[in-house]
């Protein structure tokens, strides 16, 4: 049988599963079933057993989920079997709070270098690695075969440092950027944007204190 | 004519069109088009104008739309005519890069109160504010009438702080910390993790590297 292919938003509530499993699994539970998961994750059951159902079986009805099992089965088809090794460009603060960050290496990525431009931050000591200058980075990517990527540059410099990733053979990039990057086909992007889901949130915060300070209430 | 209620997926894409109208803005354009929108942000054309329609009309067709025009419905549509007051949760390396991050107070939201709760971090400057004892948190928010919170604390930490944001009055929470928070219904959250978007990324990255090392393909 075929698989059908994944949707996009579907391939990007994984990481949420992989995420309450993991939980599950530190509160010493061994099973779980697609009702305590989507109470949980703010999802519908239906939903969570669809968008597993695309990628094959892993409970019978009614027995609910192994958590091992499944949460098993989500690293494999994330492909987090292995340790990503991922590149950090920008050492600013934001480029020190990721560096710093353990959740990295605990969940399948490790940073395994970090660039700046700034010959002031350049031979400084962030995360624990030493900064290098950003003229080393196709250097770097080569020689530890890195796929992934970190973009933390202030947006005028965002698009060239892409275009170098890019050309050096990274196929992952996440943006923290406030701009839209254009990369070639098979380079995909990922974005970080406080100030988007901040905006977005106040569509609805706005629209509730309008409507509680409407006298026609 | 009754509008119909945008989805929240809509709602979401609408910061992107924001940003990209001051990125023309800057680059001193005065009118653009659903193409162009959609070339820079790599959305349909016609997605655009769907979404758009959802909030009125604003463009007449061949003759695209006014940019300032545009970007001011948008601001207002969004709720963002005036400024957010905002308080930060957690003054670690990521509570640092927040407190002095510039795009929060240059789009709309200004961050007027951090908070922590390790008496080493209270009284300490972070982004040119005094770190607060968390035990003023409810307090801050009834002065300032605040609504919108980030939280970026450890994830032991994080459900404690949101039911006491909205417990304080808080409807729109930004949350750092790499869990799924209970709130009450009105409270929006809206979630920022990293991982997340890298594990959705090796999904396709993986893909990818397995198919060109597959000697089949």
């Amino acid at each position: 049988m075929t698989k059908r292919k994944a949707p996009d938003i579907v391939v990007g509530r994984l990481p949420l599963y992989l995420r309450m499993l993991n939980q599950l699994i530190e509160e010493d539970r061994s099973t779980t079933n697609s009702q305590e998961l989507g109470d949980r994750l703010g999802i519908s059951a239906a939903q969570i057993r669809k968008d597993l159902s695309y990628f094959g079986g892993f409970g019978k009805y009614g027995a609910g989920y192994d958590v091992i099992y499944l949460r098993d089965q989500l690293r494999r088809i994330l492909h987090l079997e292995k340790i990503w090794r991922v590149v950090l460009v920008g050492a600013g603060d934001l480029g020190h709070a990721l560096a710093n960050y353990h959740g990295f290496s605990k969940n399948g990525f490790e940073i395994v270098a970090v660039f700046d431009s700034d010959e002031q931050k350049v031979g400084t000591m962030v995360g624990g690695l030493l900064v290098q200058d950003v003229s080393r980075l196709e250097e770097v990517i080569s020689e530890n075969h890195v796929k992934i990527a970190i973009i933390a540059v202030p947006v005028s410099a965002a698009q060239a440092v892409a275009d170098r990733l890019a050309a050096a053979g990274v196929s992952g990039i996440l943006n923290y950027a406030p701009i839209t990057l254009k990369v070639p086909p098979g380079v995909k992007v990922q974005y970080i944007d406080p100030v988007a889901r901040l905006q977005h949130m106040a569509f609805y915060v706005g629209g509730e204190l309008n409507k509680s300070s409407d006298p026609g209430e």
